[in-house]
């Protein structure tokens, strides 16, 4: 299930992923749900929040650029991005922000 | 329908909207649609992309951070920000981010 992030005061970063999925599951679900849990272990790690209808959006939250570098370089995250560019997603657009200012109730 | 959006290069700014919903409609979908028709009208928006599971996740690209001020200032967007605390989410975040990096397929 996922909840909105508990982030702390900004500045903090946002990799924002948006896809659209091929057809069937061809082993999504069960690498999807690795990554979130070995992404959660990694330094820097602050959150995620996602959903998914025609397009889906995983947006994860990290303290500094370098942690979110060395997730991407993390050898079974490859793997999985590997596998994610080749069976599980028609497009995709991954984008690095930096969170200025947040806000909610 | 939601598609990812088509983004110039960065830097740009990201608005992600993370919220819970409330029970029930309450004039949601109508107005909802009619805040996505009027944000693309706004000079900087750059495009929005949106699903919603437990969680629903807004994410609107802006060309600066005036364009997302101005957005945030309608009088018709602050009216419709009005009912959403009041009665379709039970609890959000905002975030305004600058996405300085992006790539995809």
């Amino acid at each position: 299930m996922s909840l909105i992030a508990k982030t702390p005061k900004p500045p903090y970063y946002a990799v924002i992923f948006t896809s659209h999925r091929t057809e069937g599951d061809n082993g999504y679900e069960e690498l999807a749900e690795r990554m979130v849990n070995l992404a959660s272990q990694q330094t820097g790690f602050l959150g995620i929040e996602s959903a998914r209808e025609e397009v889906g959006i995983t947006v994860s939250y990290w303290a500094d650029l370098e942690s979110i570098k060395k997730w991407k370089a993390n050898l079974e995250h490859q793997e999985a991005q590997k596998i994610g560019r080749e069976k599980w997603y028609s497009s995709f657009k991954t984008r690095i922000s930096k969170v200025e200012r947040d806000y909610g109730i």
